[in-house]
């Protein structure tokens, strides 16, 4: 009995982490950006949907700068019940608006799986959030909402733990899955989590999903985002997840972790640098004539 | 902005942790059984109800070790879909015929609010696990049904993360909450789990509940469990959460942690030792002509 | 190639964790006080002997509370090179001083080779702390020395490095080591430490050396330290190491950590309680006479 | 009191971490060698020089790979006493051939200060190396030895610590010092050790001293070099500390983590693309002719 598998229940696993996902897809299109595949895939968007923001006019700054998608929380995972919940489906509609304004896809958090029908109305792609990753009744009823699914990874969750919890998914019909790497729980108060950016090679040689990496959580520290943006690129990351807001310091929600607009397209520079010399390119959204013509 | 509140969003939280467990009873009563309130409480079992186990044979010999209530998973949670889930209903209808052989109230996990009718139809006590901690939808859910609820730490979660997490349960209108420490992840395979100990009266000291210590997961081997049980009693624990098994090597889970009914048996009086020494007494049910009279 | 030995570099290691400890002594008299062989040595004092301290006084409190030796740091490792080193050799002398006033032998730690000669001229017991617990070349030199050594854990040690590290003072030659867990590296700020105390039994059930517990640097919270001294008692351990200043609040070094005499005394009370209730006693210095009879 | 000053004793620490390192070198030369000021060094070589190694062959390989320094182990730090424990002083002579050989300054461990004389005569860095990294009379020592001093993370380390052991060499004299991230102790065993990019931006925004990379101890897995490789480039960094070995498989330590000389030539590539993406450039040892004129 490994210590991995000593982690769980010792009832006879037949299958290795990850082998129960030959089905899934190595890459795939959302609105006509592909994630996976050999392209670079940026998501970005503020941590949660905030009332005062004016999100289609950052979707349109996201866009210009190279993400191909949006994301942000209408439903936030807290540590506390007195803490700001989200806005709901206001949040949704907001992002619904930008998109409209943008064409960027919608990701966006899933905690019960009683919004899935809300959530599955307006959302492009379903986000399970670290805390939620051992949550097996959300994993299996997300799978089953047809709609592609972004898994991050827990907070002190193994390698195999993590591809355990994508097959849950899986479990569900799930055949579009991304998995994030979104830094782990550590001791040193000079950083939020721990970015671990070995698993990127390491989820890759065992399994085909794409795998991208959420620097702004996973460092807490915007001053260390655009660093982490550019090593995920060059570790060989599908993508990544980035927090950017208008006026970070008065962001609702992990105000310390999200870039300004200028210093997510700057960061963007050096990122699309770094994929040229590596013979990659950035996922980028078809012009509106080809996505027609698809 | 302190590192313990940056690992959450950082909205107003406009009270400490535990501030909101105000109305949480620091002691109250299971069937007769006591939790909290200076007496200590025993409940031990199965991890995983199965099919071949003779579970009213084994609670009467639990209860005459000193255990007040039994522990036994009807929905297990798994790391992998391919791995044991659990028995479902004919497990809590096997639970409950073991409380009627042996008048020992039944603690049992939830997995998901949708099973919430079916558990409360038979439980005693819910059991909210590790991997659910921060599963703020469930708490809340769990926290309405009505039933005292018995709360583990996560498998990484700091004091602060887990009474926030009571709070959830708490904000449901439950004022019957137990917590329970059952090991931290760690870096030596020379344990499953690291079994933080000083938690029980760090907890204690920042909020009235009662907090229990799970040695067997707590620890992942069984020759451990029995010092561990000692010690939580010494540290000031309220009580503990034991796997027993009739045959531990043939469980269908946990087996390298469970022990068999004479190492309990054994363990139990070192813990009735410790107790005593200290002023202290095990939880014991009472009578059933006292129980009839109260 | 196991994870543990990966820690390492991969030549051939002959022999596992513990196997080159044959000629270790289970138990060994220091000054008539035995450490090991069923009776439970506590050892206390300050962190660091400082000038303004009255040592003869705290020893003679010490040892009428039940402690049967007296630590004291003159040589302090430091984070820091610019924060308080310690006092030296007057350090050792007021130690010396301490003892002739109490009969409690003196432990103290060793920093560098070189200060061996002056160490031993006034030490009973040599001190290795966990910063220097992978220092191989001061393990070894430590062991020629001659006299009894108190090996604290690393950090971040696993239970095989740390009995890996006794094999290196044993390679110097001693035969009288003891043990002492004190806390590992820790993500949740509420404590400084987390205190490991299943690596009490677990140790012992590797090796038959005596393993004793430091509950003051393994939680850093002076109001956990009695709760763990019990639980330390109840789960096997061979003693404790235990921080007692005379006015915590104002000591140089680890205040936030360190028991008053008082706190000390009550709380010896609760672990000669434990301690009886599992046919235990604390070891006691033996009266003058039989010392010079014996 | 904060919880990172809480990790040591309590006396006033008057400057924060990296206060005390004015003095030292943004950048420095190694036998013409760039260390820091932007350029790129890249530090290969051997776990440890073992007698079969064809050490002169093996370093001009690195060099020609871009290579600026070889690496290689005389003295080993061991986990256990029946290890090996490095060749010594026949190890320093291989080297100081490999150097005729390739021009390539040597970088080798000090393990004892007693060591310092000998190793002073044949080396051109001194490394500390992750063992040591708390143990304040070898740093003091090392950086009174008058060479340039590479200082590895300790496997635990917080980064205020990292940066106080750095002075802990400067307060020696030592002025020219590189501080190397080398992957932290972990639970997962899919890793050795968990590679800390973020270490590499938090590190050079709190200090001026040149910071360097070893995927090999960060990752403990040759298929995860190469793209931690390129990440540090990404990242920032001023170089790279790498094993590389003729025949991994063989080697006397660390074989699962080495690089053969074909897979370090093709890492390299990437490597240099990314610095070339980035406005950047490998240190390149002059050529003999520019050496003895500079």
């Amino acid at each position: 009995l490994s210590w991995a598998s000593a982690t769980a229940c010792n009832s006879p696993v037949n299958s290795p982490a990850g082998a129960r996902l030959q089905e899934v897809a190595p890459s795939f299109l959302v609105r006509g950006a592909r994630i996976g595949g050999g392209s670079f895939a940026v998501i970005a968007g503020p941590c949660a949907v905030e009332e005062s923001l004016d999100l289609p006019v950052l979707a349109r700054k996201l866009a210009a700068s190279g993400a191909c998608a949006l994301r942000g929380g209408a439903f936030k995972p807290r540590s506390s019940p007195s803490a700001f919940q989200g806005l709901g489906e206001p949040g949704l509609l907001a992002l619904a608006a930008a998109r409209a304004a943008s064409r960027l896809p919608i990701i966006t958090e899933v905690l019960d799986p009683r919004d899935l029908p809300l959530l599955c109305a307006h959302a492009d792609v379903l986000q399970v959030g670290s805390r939620n990753m051992h949550n097996g009744a959300l994993l299996r009823e997300v799978g089953r909402a047809g709609l592609p699914v972004l898994l991050k990874r827990g907070m002190s969750a193994t390698l195999d733990e993590f591809l355990h919890a994508a097959e849950f998914v899986a479990s569900g019909g799930c055949t579009r899955i991304v998995l994030c790497e979104r830094g782990l729980r550590h001791f040193d108060p000079a950083v939020r989590n721990l970015l671990d950016l070995s698993a990127v090679p390491a989820l890759q040689q065992r399994a085909r999903l794409p795998v991208i990496v959420d620097p702004s959580h996973g460092t807490g520290r915007a001053s260390l985002v655009p660093s982490m943006m550019a090593a995920a690129a060059a570790a060989g990351a599908d993508g990544l997840l980035v927090e950017v807001h208008p006026h970070p310091t008065t962001a609702l929600c992990d105000a310390a972790q999200a870039l300004d607009p200028a210093a997510f397209t700057s960061a963007m520079r050096a990122v699309e640098a770094v994929l040229h010399a590596l013979g990659r390119e950035l996922t980028r959204l078809p012009e509106p004539a080809a996505l027609t013509a698809s």
